[in-house]
């Protein structure tokens, strides 16, 4: 394998381009904006290559099983001849030869050159932001001595696909000049166009058409004269039915903008774009380069992984890097993906929150299903909210036969994880608005949920949860689960406290809320006598110790490296139902670590359990490294801290994470993974926690960063952050907001609008 | 194969004996008494053939995993040789040669001969049960020709051992011309003792001692007149340390006692014995022989698996047929052993329901163990009540990998079985003693562990049992399962209305006991709204049907045969955690129909769900059959009360339990199966409930049953009871017992001693 590396502080390239790497590179160096996902890889890649362009808001079911997004039709195919033979990355030998992107500005590039090396062939491709529907491509070709090419450029309509042929028809043809691809999606019955557009500039094209059962293309036969390159741009816009009626009409319109525009201008007010993104988003490292590019890189990640635009649409667990774990939310994208948005792009945040308030009937559905009330939010989340994750996906590898994995009926805390996440996005923006428009609604229905989950052990004198799935998935089946446990209790209390203040501040809406929640304030006391009386697994007075969950502590205790030994193939499933890691104490990610991301702990417990889980963790969850960074950053256990975040940030560059397992494709980029980075430096490095009444700070720079700079919106203020070893400095923008509580370690000062505050302390450790 | 046939009314033979069946004819024709058992096989048998003699109360782990049961040194082992030639059975040609039982008297014996035909053994085997401690085995050597042989006969102490040596020590030696062997077993350090005399008549021994390591024999050069038979004698006399302190001395005592008493003269009180047994056991069935033998062969079975003679000790799930499934009691004792004792015997069941008094420490402490209060009974009980079951036996036969099968902590409904049977025989016998000092306590304790166990759901405001395994073992993890919902809400009534009684008849009794138990009148008063409102599954309006736990109806509905058609290896375990029923709604037993066995419940329920749920079970316990044939007779479904009636007794003798299930041996007598025979007969067919207040028989008899008689004990009375196909006559005998009123159909009399009651009705169906 050819590792992918930086070549300066914005750009990951690979040169020379590594053999059977076509889908690493090509999740690697996707260009995307948060409407689709344009892979990686060189203008001739088909499906044998994973091409694919992934279109949010496509959900088709085309095998019966698997729901997930269409990859559509690559209208930015093109193939360059030189003698009748190919013109490939694979064959080329020149040292320029290479694929790399440049993550400022999303944009995809690669150079390839003839096997004599003569012919040289450059593109660029970005995916643009101003305009979310259409994606340029630019090739340039060059020879020393000159040559003629033939040249094939269009719509190549059989990309890769995961599990089946989401297009039941498929038109293709050409219109004022342009290629066009109109589809019906196989099960959804969503109609889909993709229009291409082509200019030469340079030499005199003679352009004819070709038609194939998959493909429309143009045939040019171009003269390439020496020492001068000629340039071919190719625009693509895409549209769905779900954008707009007309998708072939829009997708037409875009096409011809875009292609009368052209590609310079397209480009610079793409880039302007970004830049107003990196003033949000961008955290600026001083003393460490391998860090501060992976951090940018990670954010690059959520970024493009994310449907800002709209307030319906999740943020998937592979992004829309490929069509795996089906462009789905997952609890991922509350607690990994969303905290950045939370406190630098409120308005982000809350189309993201939105998406969880429209997906509700789904929860509703899903919750009445299992016999339950309320909203029990589905597992892996359909873009209405249906539960997308099938009762059976792992194999035995072992016997061929399926595992019915519980992930979409014992795996509850997504539903306080959303909570958590509403609370969160409040606390940090004080949304009144949002909050009771739409997150009262979210919180009482995963309190209808949870009430109608737990049971009440009458000799205990407690209330339990029994027979849940916590994030640790090899433990299935199991009760009390520390994280569960605490996330329910929070959810439960937050719901019957807004419930109190609405009461207070606002009873007409809560009425007429609760009523048609069918929710009386009886019912909010039992909520809050379950919170009092829920079981929450405590540390043990002598060891510290947090049981992960009941009898944790009572398996086998072995470390994951002598327990693989026990594996009979290497892609065998570690967990339920009978995994080598179920009946120990080697779990996937640490449960107990996790809660103490969400929630405060004493140091020393916090220092305990992190001894104790830490060696026990297989980190097979692409979740796990990112929370032990950030806990270990926040306690100030400075060399895990670093060992960790250089292990999340790497997780897609350094390909840590297989994309099989038990027989399911989970290849792609990591999202959550590129999600946390943001947070652990800013929860983690900076130790910032945001309540109701103020903004605190417990700096800890790692040694050697000389510098940490960002960018916060924090109530309405947009605060910029400066920490240095011995300094932290807080400038407020101009606003018409009040003034925000600051503190920091042992120090107090209010932070108002227009004005700077700066805290000295030792920030290094 | 070839299969035993009767051979008259009492006689179970196989002739010729086939080959390599040694271990089924080892149990079937075995001889016991209910403190040892003597398997079958012919006197020179060895470990290879499987020959044993089992000796209750001698738990001992050899192995580290399982405690089991000592088969002791075979004291009448026993060798000729013919021109250095064993006799053996397994080159007998002759036509008489053979192995049989005698089920009347419990009478093993057998014929074998020379090759050339001459020489001719039988032997005649009887576990005598006036002197429990004594087996006796008389060889008879005929030739028409006259020979001499070479004679060895003493101590085998190398018998056949399920998991591992269970004598450390072994001291072999000579002493009043009898052979004695001193052992300490392996792990638990118990002397056991073993004697063997021996004697022979008709000709002049002049034996020699032979010792090899693990044997001590006499050996003899004799002489066989012609046509005039030569006898030998053999008595062997076995104690443990638990029987009395000084074993050694005991066996010598008790074998020396019957070596001057003599065969003839103890067979002859032995058979006085059994003749006694019978009157109280005995069904006699005129009109269908084969029916007649077959119930009769497993009462015997029954019988020799019981430890009558004292009340601390339990029926082994394979009795003392060999080491099988430990010799420990199962659930199976209270629901199929126990019921024949409890309305024939009562002092033999109060006997065997004292033993589980008696194990209430290892109860309370498993209950302690898994975190709850009371007494939770082990699923395999040693005789000290500890719990045997490991947490893993079954193997994954595909992947070699342990299985951990759950049947120790979540197979609950053993604690309430027990209560159950405790009130089936208080109902019975009215014995008010034995509730008082032994049932109470019994009753309250499980009622603590129950009430530990349950849960309430605030949301369906019910209690619920989570996570449970009824007695259909393929479905482990399931939640309210009829079964043990109705087993549980029973107990913990029954337990709360004992307490009421007492506390009105007995307050200083009952203060002594709840302060000792730790229970409070409030308490009891919980268990009362517990049982109130526990969610008993209800049929459904329109089916009729009663799910056998939450979630049933929704598993994949298919037939045990096309299901058998997945299986990967034959001998795969079919549940828990993967096996092909699991997700299926094909079972191993019905629990339905077992409800159905020990609760009234409307004749339409029982027929719809019959004919739901008995296609869809395996019937893979041998308990499944007979609990189909009991529900089927007592609701008038004779062609299937016929199948099954037919299907349980044949369990043994037809062989259709294979002796090993997952890698672990199951082998042995059935002895739950020999139990329920005599209730099929009168609560099946003869429809016979005992409620607090009365006697109530609704009688059935198939088709050619012209008479059935048999004897009950009820409240003291002994009953003598006939049925005919138009009449039901009941004959108590004299007693000091008041009268017990008498419901058949919608007839009622009050039977006093010494009396007769005599219905006329269409008894026949």
């Amino acid at each position: 394998m050819q590792r992918p590396a930086f070549e300066g502080p914005w750009k990951l390239a690979v040169r020379p381009y590594g053999p059977d790497e076509d889908f690493r590179y090509g999740s690697l160096m996707m260009s995307g904006n948060g409407y689709l996902g344009f892979r990686g890889g060189f203008p001739d890649f088909r499906k044998e290559e994973y091409a694919g362009c992934i279109v949010s808001d496509t959900y088709d079911c085309a095998d019966g099983k698997w729901k997930e997004l269409c990859t559509v039709p690559n209208a930015l195919f093109a193939e360059v001849r030189l003698n009748k033979r190919k013109l490939s990355i694979h064959d080329s030998v020149d040292s320029r030869a290479g694929h790399a992107l440049d993550f400022r500005y999303g944009e995809t590039s690669g150079t390839a050159s003839g096997t004599d090396g003569d012919l040289c062939m450059n593109f660029h491709r970005f995916a643009s932001f101003p305009h979310l529907h259409c994606v340029w491509q630019r090739i340039e070709l060059t020879s020393e001595t000159g040559c003629r090419i033939d040249f094939l450029g269009g719509i190549d309509a059989d990309p890769w696909s995961l599990n089946g042929r989401h297009f039941r028809t498929m038109e293709l043809d050409r219109e004022s000049g342009l290629l066009r691809a109109d589809m019906v999606t196989s099960e959804s019955g969503l109609p889909v166009s993709v229009v291409s557009g082509l200019r030469i500039q340079g030499t005199e094209p003679g352009p004819e058409l070709h038609r194939e059962r998959t493909g429309l293309y143009l045939v040019l036969e171009l003269t390439v004269p020496p020492r001068r390159s000629i340039v071919i741009d190719q625009c693509m816009s895409v549209y769905s039915g779900n954008d707009t009626p007309d998708p072939g009409a829009a997708a037409l319109k875009d096409a011809a903008r875009g292609m009368s525009a052209g590609f310079d201008t397209e480009l610079m007010k793409h880039r302007a774009h970004w830049d107003g993104l990196w003033q949000k988003y961008d955290i600026s490292i001083d003393g460490d380069e391998e860090i501060q590019s992976l951090v940018r890189y990670n954010t690059y990640h959520n970024v493009i992984a994310t449907p800002a635009h709209t307030d319906h649409l999740p943020i998937g667990a592979r992004g829309l890097s490929c069509q795996a774990y089906q462009g789905a939310a997952f609890w991922d994208q509350e607690i990994f993906n969303l905290p950045m948005y939370i406190y630098t792009d409120p308005p982000a945040a809350a189309g993201i929150l939105s998406y969880r308030y429209h997906t509700l009937p789904g929860a509703l559905e899903k919750a009445k299903r299992l016999g339950y009330e309320g909203a029990y939010y589905p597992w892996i989340s359909g873009d209405s909210g249906e539960e997308l994750c099938p009762d059976h996906f792992f194999i035995d590898v072992l016997t061929g036969r399926k595992i019915r994995n519980h992930f979409n009926d014992w795996q509850i805390h997504i539903s306080p994880d959303i909570s958590y996440a509403v609370w969160e996005y409040y606390r940090a923006t004080l949304d009144e608005e949002f909050l009771r428009t739409k997150g009262a609604e979210i919180l009482f229905r995963v309190g209808q949920f949870l009430y109608s989950r737990v049971h009440y052990s009458p000799a205990r004198e407690r209330y339990e949860i029994i027979r849940v799935l916590g994030p640790d998935e090899y433990h299935e089946n199991v009760d009390n689960n520390a994280f569960t446990n605490y996330q329910t209790c929070f959810a439960l209390k937050i719901a019957a406290e807004l419930f109190r203040r609405l009461e207070r501040e606002d009873p007409d809406h809560l009425a007429k809320l609760s009523s048609r929640l069918g929710l009386a304030p009886p019912r909010v006391a039992e909520w809050e006598e379950m919170a009092q009386k829920l079981y929450l697994p405590q540390p043990d007075p002598e060891s510290l110790l947090i049981e992960q969950f009941d009898g944790y502590f009572r398996h086998e205790d072995i470390l994951p490296g002598p327990l693989a030994e026990r594996l009979q193939k290497e892609s065998e499933y570690w967990g339920w139902p009978n995994g080598i890691a179920f009946a120990t104490q080697v779990i996937k990610q640490a449960d107990v670590i996790q809660l103490f991301a969400l929630h405060p702990f004493d140091k020393d417990v916090i220092a305990a359990n992190y001894e104790y889980y830490e060696p026990r963790s297989q980190h097979r969850s692409s979740l796990s490294p990112g929370v032990h960074a950030l806990v270990a950053a926040r306690t100030g256990n400075m060399p895990r801290a670093d060992e960790y975040l250089r292990r999340s940030l790497k997780i897609d560059i350094a390909d840590t994470h297989p994309p099989d397992s038990g027989g399911t494709f989970i290849g792609g980029i990591h999202t959550a993974a590129c999600g946390i980075a943001w947070q652990i430096v800013v929860k983690g490095f900076l130790g910032m926690e945001v309540s109701v009444d103020e903004l605190r700070f417990q700096p800890r720079l790692p040694r050697g960063w000389n510098k940490l700079a960002l960018s916060l919106r924090i109530r309405g203020v947009r605060i910029h952050l400066e920490a240095r070893p011995d300094s932290l400095s807080l400038e407020a923008e101009d606003s018409a907001a009040a003034g925000v509580s600051v503190l920091v370690g042992e120090d107090r000062g209010i932070l108002k609008p227009a004005s700077r505050l700066v805290f000295n302390g030792k920030f290094v450790q």
